[in-house]
């Protein structure tokens, strides 16, 4: 028999530490009497959810704030910010794979690059697995787990189905790095592990957003409401192979003229500012029916900053409000992310501390 | 002092009565004991709201049905579809203000239609009150609500800001027929009450689609997690305005080659089958990037469906496919509204019911 009782019972406490670290994550730390406050559990369920806490090195006692009133001043608690370590891959990036191990709250601790060097099929995954590898030996904490901000479509498996660029179909990332290492694999989309890295430690605030990841590869995510579109099939995102210049080059995908053949960063590196301008201006014609329809507030140009910023940037928005009326783009934004290309490694831990904590 | 005690509860009478009545707008009729299962209230409480909404008239006994079990049988309540009537409005259509009398389960009591000869601002306004007076004489029941789909940006409190074709700005349509009429008024943009009328009596069911609402202008209606997006400024839905075609005809708007140059009702019906045909790809090259990013599985142009079923609907599904990535879009589909035309009125039906009853 299912001991369902029980399960429960671990089922509402796991989601109790959930709440309670969502909240040191997001505030800092704070007194168990705070604590009980802002999540509505008791001060004796708190206490005793804390203990545990401590018990497993995730948070610390910090003594007593600065300033308390009369009596014994309340002992905070906060997280023991390297008392586990991440192993963030982002293996988006058109010349390399990078990886960093990173603290619970995101500091970088230490940091990977590997040449890609074309590589692709079977290579290229043995040079992920090198990359997590050489990452596991710069860190001597236990390890909560590795994230992966992939190119392509990856199911909720950590299964990248489609990511052509790196010739990869079907390709179980999460099982061969779990198999591995042995410790906990989360991957996702590079585009959507990025949306994570923008929301959680960028500047997206609680607004709608759509990012756009540029890298190998062009994908996207869009919040709407607080929540990444999922889409029919789960493939939201993929506007790298919408054909946007039926005349122009051909794509990895096999058709001609996609998004990717002229917004990919190894397109944009051969260019000039002129050049970079009419990319910006064919970006700004896709998107504009985009913009218009969701009434949009931010666009977030997720990639190296050398290339977006300036005149790519600059002719997005000035194509996007031509096209539009004045009504839905009076407020609209179009930035480069301040994580830069590094945001999806924020993202990747951020996959971790949302599937091993329940925090994002 | 306000009684908030007071209000609270009954804040909560209120709610519970939607919620049955949810349960029987939906469901059809039901007995006391299946509503307490439903809604999770006691039986005394259903008995009780029961016993209110038999005195309101909203709902009637209905007798025991066939095929009951030993004992006595459980009398069945319902929604008395005639106890009350709504009055619908769509001042959308390019030559012309429909208005239907429809009963609480939308069956069409009466129906008149007004022409309008290219009357604007003002007299546009008079033509919609002269529609509301007609339509209210056609009826001896009591009045739930005038419902309103009209073309233009409305604001939360039915003033229409901006509605070009019309010549309206800042016209405060719900508060002139509320001040005409002394009954409850609900306007939103015809696209938008579209999207109502689809998703409540069309044949979206669950799922994410993207509503087209073709008539005088163009707009649109998107609903992403069964929610209807409003974007940042609540200005989501415009599309009519995105310049589609920038070497292209004059539109109302002031600016050159808008969506709604080529795609409005009199620009359609200027056109043959292969200059519709045209008009799809043009629709579909628009649309690729928004169908692209959102993976969205139904495409729903709601407008007369002579001009729409056939050349038009074909090209816009094939130019879609062709700009997207198979995986996008292999469970695409474009269709017209069964509704039809209708589906702004049967929208504005809902606007009444939800607004009034809280039901959708
Ligand atoms: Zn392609
Ligand atoms: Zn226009």
């Amino acid at each position: 028999m299912r001991p369902t009782g029980k399960l429960l019972a671990e089922d509402a406490r796991r989601h109790h530490r959930a709440l309670m670290l969502q909240r040191l994550f997001s505030e800092g730390p704070v007194s168990r009497a705070d604590l009980a406050r802002a999540t509505g559990l008791t001060r004796v369920t708190v206490s005793d959810l804390v203990g545990g806490l401590i018990d497993d090195g995730l948070i610390v006692e910090l003594g007593s704030p600065a300033e308390t009133r009369v009596g014994k001043p309340p002992t905070l608690v906060g997280i023991a910010a390297d008392a586990r370590h991440i192993v963030a891959l982002d293996l988006s990036p058109d010349d390399r794979m990078i990886g960093t191990v990173q603290d619970l709250l995101g500091a970088v601790k230490a940091r990977v690059e590997l040449p890609r060097e074309g590589r692709s099929g079977a290579q290229a995954v043995r040079l992920a697995v090198s990359l997590a590898a050489e990452l596991l030996r710069a860190t001597d904490r236990t390890v909560l787990g590795i994230g992966v901000g992939s190119p392509g479509i990856v199911d909720g498996r950590g299964v990248v189905l489609d990511a052509p660029n790196l010739s990869w179909r079907d390709v179980d990332l999460a099982g061969t790095l779990h198999r591995e290492f042995g410790v906990p694999v989360h991957v996702a989309n590079d585009a959507n592990t990025a949306v994570l890295g923008e929301h959680t430690f960028g500047e997206a605030g609680d607004g709608d957003f759509l990012l756009l990841r540029i890298a190998t590869g062009v994908g996207a995510g869009l919040v709407v409401g607080g929540v990444l579109v999922q889409g029919h099939g789960s493939a939201a995102g993929e506007i790298g192979h919408v054909i946007v210049d039926p005349g122009g080059k051909p794509c990895a995908c096999g058709r001609v003229g996609c998004l990717e053949t002229v917004l990919a960063v190894p397109r944009l590196r051969e260019r000039d500012p002129a050049a970079l301008a009419q990319v910006g201006e064919v970006l700004g014609e896709a998107l504009a029916p985009v913009i218009g329809l969701l009434n949009l507030h931010q666009l977030v140009l997720a990639g190296p900053r050398d290339l977006l910023d300036g005149a790519l940037r600059d002719a997005v928005d000035r194509t996007v409000r031509e096209r539009t009326m004045a009504v839905t783009t009076e407020d609209f934004v179009v930035r480069t992310s301040p994580l830069g290309d590094d945001v999806v490694l924020a993202g990747a831990a951020v996959l971790v501390l949302s599937g091993e904590l329940g925090v994002s």
